[in-house]
């Protein structure tokens, strides 16, 4: 192992964004894994819980260790990045103690993507660890870039808002909407999202044949995410109206955003705006003839957008396709972190998913 | 069998709706079927074609005739009601030439759903039996049930426009809504919608993960039926942003409107106005406290609504779930030939569908 | 309501196969489902638990009430049959105070479908009411048809043995096998049969794209009444090696057995001897050129079967497929009860299910 | 691009054992894909029929070329492997220009599978290229490691044979079975195995909800590929009776075996046996106390094996579990070329696929 490799930790490696992480630092040339932990499975193999590792070396046959914020200090000189896959609350604990011991940690929870203590508490409650807040820096490279150079603390986003952000951050970066009403997001999303946990809305029987909206009308946390980045890309207050839907697949996320364009602009006007905004050679693709299908980014890190406008009634239509998983959280955390550490962007990332 | 039972026909019965309706016909207690048409597979036992019916006595046996117009005369002997199962243009004549002969037709094509020969030329062309537009009678039973009594051709609904209206059209009719802009719909249907002729777009590989929009921005052609039936129930023009969605299910629709409301209109204000114009013991129920999933209404006639305001946007959100095969075509069919014979409503269709 | 027909309760009403019976008992013409009880439940409405079942007359609105052991007495004067939907050993112990109350009881659960307490003792543990045992009668009644009339406790066969026996049992009959060596039952379910409680063996995501093996080599308690069954049809002892599989999807089981058959025993002489036992106008159709598929038996009450001989080998391979939940459990209790009264025994049966 | 990359070609990239070449010869790091070429889609780019490369630096840009046998001396001077995706026959004749003009080639047709071209007359008929059979060596690494060194024809196995050879190999090499009746393979495959070309078989709305055998009784020609290579691993003729399935998945094989052992072998006996054959640090694990699922291989070149003896009848069942796509096609392809050049076995190949 190189001096260039970093010598990485996974706080939660069992659930699916950690399982994902797995799959992905496994490929990544300069990342190293040498430490997970679990509170649930403490002290089991990960062959145990994620059977898929079984044989493969250096991973099936790691322990899994119990956390505890007393450790930190000596973790600190084991590991020099630490991914954190947690519920929110229960995270910024845990990210506190590791960041304060030194590390640099990207925090895949909600905890660290709202920039202000008083947009925590209006979606999530009390922040644990509102000290904190300044020193993240929300893990979307497109938007972020040069913030996230060197940053320390990465609040990787939320899988609907990145399906969300990045068909609709070029058209208010560059001044294309009419945002004197709100943004309506419709989004669509493959049960993975929901998590590990078995429960009665992801049963097997009752959810892969159905289709149905869940914490509609202004209820669903990620509405204030995408809120604040695309006022902060806005430069103005951008509401959102935001409908999830859960869809019997299990991976991907489509979003499909229903807006009101300036006077002027088209759909050809709103790609080129994309292209400039996300130049070739990106993991952003800008869609002319086809529209996105969450088949064609599954396992990736690749989004897709397009746009189209209805002629009939002027409505402009953005869509934005990702892999929930990949796209939407361990592969963009890994993305965020090859921006922080001044790697390629792109580097050990899978550009080409499983087809089909 | 009764002198009240009614002699049915089919024509197009090795498809989808055709599949639908003989599972449904074969249940009802009033109708019998004797007859069944299908050139692409005149001369093969229905039981070839469709092997759950099998071993079906008065079913499976049955032979798939050709038909021609000529016999249409011929046909109005031994049958008392025909369906038509064809695509859009190439039912007009079928339909023609047995309505001719005196038949009650009951059109599960496009081909007689609008007023209007015009608007019928804006979607799919010139009408190839434009005199009998005037006849046909939109087979929506809750919009139209003074209509349809005594009705000889009923043109049932597309599976969109029924998903769509159904918790739209007492919304118009309360004159609930601001319609000076369009009304955006959101719409997720099943696969099978797309029928039984196999293709790209509906290969299992390359449905089964993942879900995308089609015909967006005005193309889709239920874009005309949706607005025909809004604007009479308005009394004014409404204009509709209609986007379709293929989801990996193979039944269901779930559409979901956003929609500007009145002043003071709220949600509890819709499920009123729903719950009036939908009365107890129909085929449409308004959820209070649960949102639609299709999951709940697959193989049933019945169709869930409910309502939503947001709060944050004052922007009103309405959703609507049917079985596209049994509420969006063939058992609407049957629900209305109900009507129109001054039969129960709900004779002899399922209400509970198979679950799960 | 006429005096022909009988008043009908379910236990456990909740599950997926008193989901079944509701919506089965629901268009039966001779039953009025007017009790339903579930102790988790309880207190609840169907609907609550069922959304399906919303507005519903007569279904929807039932209240759910708790079931005690003192209350059969009562129940007895409201009802004539009861459905009892719960889990081995504690079915039996409500069994047998309603049959004490003199109800007639059909019981899905696997109590009494073993007619000797030891083979209970060997596959369930100690049985909790043995004198009831001698008498059931087990419900399947292709192959107790006699048996059956006027039973007043009839124990509904499980999934997976009736997917086995329907094909096998004819073979047995008719002395076409050599029994010397065991009978491979390698057997396909949905997931459904795994009930309604959901788990990481049933959760969606870990599910739906994945076939696994469960319970084999002789650890599936089906595997015993599989060998009673088809000894008592042989006449002599007959053993079984039975692989159940989880498949992805909802409903349905596919069982393929290998077998040793006599000396110039060929297919064409199994689907003869199947053709004798199941004749035409029965619920079972003897396949000649296709195979079976669970898709066109879902939610029917008609099974498949069909007959290969591999002539390279001289090995004989059976084929059964039906949908788990409707023939395999609540259809064939209600087949079963049917002959039991002296019913037709089709009588509001669903011979069509929903296709696709 | 280093002096130790190889420049790789493909014929018939637009298929799924293509794209899933992409995937990994895009990650492998000494393979550099130059060349694409496919007759029905010719003079498109890669990302017009494989939306998932577009933007993917270096391969969504490629256009697809026609492939004319004329062409395979000037190829010979700018490739130096190419790897064959066409159907049987069609295949043949291409391996035969290319590896005429001096190539390294790697079939994934089954044209260069079977030894003796009398087998290939029974299964498939006359071998076009009947002279190149000796040649080639099949790409089974674990079996014919010694055999594919230096290999310059190598024909990739078929997936349903690698399913069941792998944990059926060790039992013969080791002499445990007693092989004088035929070995039961029944076996369930996703859909993706049917390959990209849609039809009713493959038809998602005839498919998600289903399970069928097809081709059974010894009308599968992977029967005789299985046959070979277990004959020649027994040293002995080895007949099976091999039964495939469709379940309605999109990747995934699992294999079950029946099996007679011979006196005293166990299932612990077994699993030494493969334990000894398949070392740690390979690609095959054998699994103790869980049972095989194809979810934890999917997208993987990893394949799991177990073992189970049913102690009631004395038969011993054994189970494989593979990606038919990337164990069963391209990656293992890749693997028989890594050993090919003498390369790390597992050298740029995924043994993480996506999960869930």
């Amino acid at each position: 192992m190189s001096q260039d490799t970093l010598r990485v930790g996974i706080v939660g490696a069992a659930g699916y964004t950690g399982a994902e992480l797995l799959r992905l630092i496994h490929r990544h040339p300069r990342l190293e894994l040498v430490w997970v932990a679990g509170n649930s499975n403490a002290g089991r193999k990960l062959s145990a819980v994620l059977p898929g590792t079984l044989g493969v070396q250096g991973i099936g046959e790691l322990e899994i260790e119990r956390f505890e914020a007393a450790d930190a200090q000596r973790l600190a000189e084991q590991l020099d990045v630490v991914f954190c896959c947690l519920p929110h609350a229960k995270s910024a604990e845990v990210v506190s103690s590791l960041y304060a011991a030194g590390l640099r940690v990207v925090d895949l929870s909600a905890d660290f993507r709202l920039r202000s203590e008083e947009d925590y508490r209006t979606w999530y409650g009390e922040h644990p660890a509102a000290a904190l807040l300044g020193e993240a820096v929300y893990g979307l490279p497109e938007l972020h870039r040069e913030a996230l150079r060197d940053a320390r603390l990465i609040a990787a986003p939320g899988c609907y808002p990145t399906s969300a952000l990045l068909p609709l951050a070029p058209l208010v970066k560059s001044d294309l909407l009419d945002l004197s009403g709100p943004i309506i997001v419709d989004a669509k999303s493959g049960v993975s999202g929901a998590g590990r946990t078995p429960g009665p809305g992801t049963h097997f029987s009752e959810t892969s044949e159905g289709i149905r909206a869940y914490k509609v009308a202004g209820s669903h946390r990620h509405t204030g995410e995408i809120e604040q980045e695309l006022s902060i890309a806005a430069g103005q207050r951008v509401q959102v109206v935001f409908t999830p839907h859960l869809v019997p697949m299990t991976r991907g996320i489509l979003s499909v955003a229903y807006l009101k364009p300036r006077a002027g602009v088209d759909a050809e006007r709103c790609r080129g705006a994309a292209r400039s905004y996300y130049p070739e050679g990106g993991l952003v693709s800008v869609m002319q003839d086809e529209l996105p299908d969450t088949l064609w980014v599954r396992g990736s890190v690749r989004a897709h957008v397009a746009y189209r406008l209805d002629p009939r009634t002027g409505t402009l239509i953005a869509f934005g396709a990702i892999d929930n998983l990949t796209r939407g959280a361990s592969g963009q955390a890994l993305h965020a972190l090859n921006v922080a550490l001044g790697w390629d962007e792109d580097l050990g990332l899978p550009q080409l998913g499983q087809f089909p």
